[in-house]
């Protein structure tokens, strides 16, 4: 008897019908003779209509009472997924994060799974019930609600998976897979039949947005393979993360990512001594903002240009942070870049092919795309642009590397 | 210092602006140097809200889940209180029933509290903490979440009045406190100062609906005393619930009770002989039919009439399961009034004074309205009359009790 860890997520359990739906889905993998567990996201955009409400009684809302409230809606999916189970003669129950065993550390809003204590489950998969677990959430040592991140029921399902030594581990979601680019902006895009957990991270961490990047870290750590899958569409097959890509697929581009809302700061006249850096960027970290690339160019007469990309939404908070720093940098001036996106080429083996960056700039330079920045990594070339060319590049670059192709 | 546990109805905090006003009559209060627990209802009709997504999804929802479900109610309510609290500079927690130590039998919807362990309350009062309890909900000892049924947040608030040995427990409510009877209905009805615990449980389950009758049988129990006030309207005193009304309103008629939705089935031709009224109500009881009050009429030639009152929701059931038992029985038909209500005069020593009893009736016959059936207990008198009567009986009986003067 196979144990099948299979998640749905907000789209999939948005209203009553979808919610019967997927209730059918399960109990026909039941009746097929698996043992199911299922993590369920909160309902359509509940998530956000909650956040909303906090923010009505509540300036900054504390974020112990923030994890309460939030956790209610993963809690609720729950509850009405297990009731339409038990409806359908698919004897099933809900448990909470807690119920199920989740022990998380006490950063409220972005608590990290301690470990997993798998008893109560396996007790109710004994007893020969689906178990459907609230995802995103966990409780603490204090025995506080915690939650796990934006999008954390992936990160619920892989370490269930993993803690219970799954057989298989499904994402269910709103599209067919992971794509070679995002379909919506790029039309010939494909869902990929594999992809590796580097390529993954590199793809997730960059904007292709279909699994939580905590999720493909635990999947990678624990070696747990995800299929990715649509729970609308059966007929398409959907996308295996696994350790590496098949070798033929090795050492090619894998996938295009991008982003929207990149901001982007310059610091002319930087003084070029040691320490510099940490006397810029320490006050942005208690000012909480997030900073993505960094560029640094070389000094002409003992004075550099300062360059780092963040979300816009923090482009306020950090301009006014740095210029409260200029006096005692002695530099002379912050320019700001509000309307930047970024693309990127994604694919194992990288860092030793030359050919591929080359072919990126180019092919960016041939659809005259300016690029504002370079940042790589060993399986990843992420060009900053122009937010108005975003669109355009990537579905350059799908076609230059021949994305729109069969693996 | 004092502590204080306090309850706020659903309709107090049924939106975002109605949750600051409660945080800040909250927080006033801690600021006076009071220790403070409040207990909260799920915002405005969100139970009904849940209730009607649960039978979208099930035909005939598992009580567990249904817990689960509309426990989320409450926890949200508690969550936004207590942020809330936060931002006026007020430090809060909110606690779910488990946490705060609301242990219940299993019997998911209408559970029982077994035992409060007030371990974790106390430290957060001790820590300097406003505690902010959701209401209704408990734990089993199987960890599961349990309801204690419909309108429990008072019985929450009592028992943890009781728990802790509070020096108040005060009840806010939509009005301004328990009155002599429904101001929608009569009104020249005013808020009683006070009311004893008999007298208040009479009014609860005969229609007055401001407080759950079994935080009332709790209060009595622990001898609470319980402040029953509007959270809107401070001018008013409210009504305080107490061990036995004062001296001088000892043996009077306190209050009209009313309640609408009352169906009366009437059973012809019944053999008088020992045991057919058990071979009658059995079978209504496996149907799940709650039966208010039975008459039975004296026997003529050794057959007998038997009637007993109803809920209409419940008339249809009722009707088909007396049917089925009429051949077994003997009986020769079934008559239905499905268009009743009640109306109830409450206050202690009616037993003993047969006059408010004939001041009563009179009054009825006065004001032309027919009396379907009489029931009494030692501190009430209720009498069936047709639906569209009940105001009018109300009205004239307030009236002739003069209940319209002070106290």
């Amino acid at each position: 008897m196979s144990l099948v860890v299979q998640k749905y997520g907000g789209t999939s359990v948005g209203d009553a019908e979808r919610i019967l739906h997927v209730a059918a889905r399960i109990a026909a993998r039941a009746q097929d003779g698996n043992r199911v567990v299922a993590v369920v996201s909160a309902m359509g955009n509940s998530t956000d209509e909650l956040h909303e409400l906090a923010l009505q009684v509540s300036q900054s809302p504390h974020p112990r009472e923030m994890d309460v409230l939030l956790a209610t809606g993963e809690t609720r999916s729950s509850a009405l997924l297990s009731m339409a189970l038990d409806d359908l003669g698919c004897s099933a129950v809900s448990l909470s994060g807690a119920q199920a065993g989740i022990h998380t550390d006490a950063v409220h809003g972005r608590a990290r799974i301690a470990d997993i204590n798998t008893t109560r489950i396996k007790q109710e998969l004994s007893a020969g019930r689906v178990v459907i677990v609230a995802g995103f959430q966990g409780i603490s040592e204090e025995l506080d609600i915690t939650t796990l991140g934006r999008g954390a029921s992936d990160t619920t399902a892989v370490a269930l998976a993993a803690s219970l030594n799954a057989d298989a581990c499904e994402i269910y979601t709103d599209v067919a897979g992971i794509y070679s680019a995002d379909p919506r902006v790029c039309p010939s895009a494909r869902p990929l039949k594999d992809i590796g957990y580097d390529e993954m991270l590199e793809l997730a961490t960059t904007g292709a947005g279909v699994m939580h990047s905590r999720a493909v870290e635990i999947a990678a750590l624990y070696d747990v393979e995800v299929l990715v899958m649509s729970s609308f569409d059966d007929s398409m097959l959907g996308t295996v993360i696994r350790v590496e890509a098949t070798m033929e697929q090795a050492s090619k581009v894998r996938g295009i990512a991008h982003q929207n809302h990149i901001a982007k700061i310059t610091i002319r006249g930087v003084p070029d001594r040691p320490g510099i850096a940490a006397e810029l960027f320490e006050p942005l970290a208690v000012a909480g903002v997030s900073v993505d690339t960094i560029v640094q160019n070389a000094s002409v007469e003992d004075l550099t240009d300062m360059t780092f990309t963040l979300n816009q939404s923090d482009l306020e908070a950090a301009v006014q942070t740095v210029e409260a720093s200029l006096p005692a940098i002695g530099a002379s001036e912050v320019v700001t870049d509000a309307d930047l996106g970024s693309v990127s080429i994604v694919g194992t083996g990288m860092a030793t092919s030359p050919g591929y960056a080359a072919l990126m700039f180019r092919t960016l330079h041939e659809h005259e795309i300016n690029i504002e920045l370079i940042s790589t990594s060993e399986i990843r070339i992420t060009c900053i642009v122009h937010a108005d060319q975003v669109a355009n590049a990537v579905g350059a670059l799908h076609n230059a590397f021949e994305l729109d192709r069969e693996d």
